[in-house]
C-alpha cells in the first residue's frame, strides 16, 4: 500500500531537505531559474532568493526574490 | 516533514511582501505587465494598481487597475 | 500570513468594484471583448452586457450579452 | 465582498435565461455551434438542440443534439 | 436561479438519453469515433461499443470496445 | 437522471472487465503502449505489464512494466 | 465494481514496488530522466537519486537528486 507515514517517501518532504540551499527550476516554456529556496507549497508554488534567469549556462538576468507558479514548474534539482 | 507553521516558509507569505510594492508579472503568453501589487489569493490571481504592459523594457501601454488570472502566470518579482 | 478578511486585499473584490462599469477583457486566444461587467463567479467566469469583440482598437462584431469561460481569460481592465 | 446572494450577479443565471433561445458557441478549436440552449451544468458542459456548425457564417453541417464539454467552451452569446 | 431539480436541464441527462444509441464523439485532437454509448460519467469519461474511428465520413478502423478519456472529448451527438 | 447505481454504466466498470487482457492504451502525444491491464484509478492512471510501445503497428521497444499517468490517455481498447 | 481494496489493483502500489529501484521517466516535454525512485505521491510528483538526463540513450547531464512535476510525467517504467 501506499503510505504516508514515512518520513523520506514524499517529494515534498526531499523539496523540504533543499530548502535554504540554491537549485535549479526548470520551466514548461524552457526558462530555468536558479536561486536559494525560500518557500514552497503542496502546489509546488516556489519562492527563490538572490534568483537569477540562466540560459545556457550563463545568467540572462538577476532578479532578487521571485515567486514562480508551480504548475509551470517542469523540475527542480540542487545545483 | 513538511510544516506549515513557520511564517517565511509560504510561496504566498513571500508574496504578501510584496503587497503595495511595484512588482513585475509574467505571464504564460510571454506577456510582461509592472504595476503596484494591491491583491491576490491563493490561486495567484493578482490585482495590480497603475499597471502598464511591457515589452522589452518599454512601455507598451498603461492600464490603470488589471486583474491578472493566476493560471497564466509564469513568476511574479519585484521591480 | 495571508489573511483573508481585509475587503481590499482580494482580486474578487476589486473585480467586484467594476461591476456595472465598461471592461476589457482579453482571452488566451488573443481575442478581446469589450462591454459592461454584469457578472463574474470564482471561476472567472464573466458575463458582459452591450458587448463587442475587438481587434486593434477596432471594433469587429457587436454580440449583445456574452458569457465568457473563466479559464480562458488572462486579463480584465477597466476601459 | 462578493456576494453569492443576488440572482443577477451569477454568470450561470445569466446563462438560465438563454434556456430554450438560440445561441452560439464557440469553442477553443475554433469550431461555432448554433443551436437552442437545453441545458448547462457549473462546468459549463452544454446541450443544444437543432444545433448546427457554423464557419464563417455559413452551416456546415447540421446536427440534432449535441453535447458540447465546457473545458472546450469560449464563449456563448445569443444569437 | 440555476436549479438542479428538473431533469430536462442537465447535460449528463441529456447524455443519459442517448444510451444504447450510437453516437459521434469528436475529440480534441481531431479524431471521431463512432459507436454505442455504453457508458459515461461526470468527468465525461465514455465506452462505447461496436466502435470504430472515422476520418472523412470513411471508417479507419474498426475497435470493438473502447475507453475515451473525457477530457479529451469536444462534442458528443447521436449519429 | 444519471444513475451511479447499474453495473453496465461506469466507464471504470468497462474497464475493469479489460484487467489482466492484453489492450492498446493511445497517448496525447501520439505514442501507442499495448499491454496486459495490471491496474488502474480512477485518473485513469494505468499500469500495463508485458508492455511495449508501436508505431505504425509495429513493436519499436519492449519495457516490461509501465506507469502511464491519466491525463496523458486519450484511449483505451483491448487488442 | 471498481473496489479500492485489492493491493494489485491500483497503479500508485505498482509505483510503489519500484521504490530505490532505477526507473525511467517521460516527460511531456519529450525529455527523458533516469534515476533510483526515491519518493512519489498521488499526484505522481517524483524524487529520483542519482538522476540523469538522457537523450536518445546517451546521458546528457547528471544531476544528483531531482524533484519532477507529477503533471509533466508521461511514462515510469523501470529501467
Amino acid at each position: 500500500m501506499v503510505t504516508e507515514g514515512t518520513f523520506e517517501s514524499r517529494p515534498l518532504d526531499a523539496l523540504n531537505s533543499a530548502r535554504n540551499k540554491r537549485v535549479i527550476v526548470e520551466l514548461k516554456n524552457n526558462k530555468q531559474f536558479v536561486g536559494k529556496l525560500k518557500a514552497f507549497d503542496i502546489h509546488v508554488n516556489v519562492v527563490l532568493d538572490e534568483a537569477e534567469e540562466r540560459a545556457d549556462g550563463e545568467t540572462k538576468r538577476k532578479l532578487g526574490s521571485v515567486f514562480l507558479r508551480g504548475d509551470m514548474i517542469v523540475m527542480i534539482s540542487t545545483e
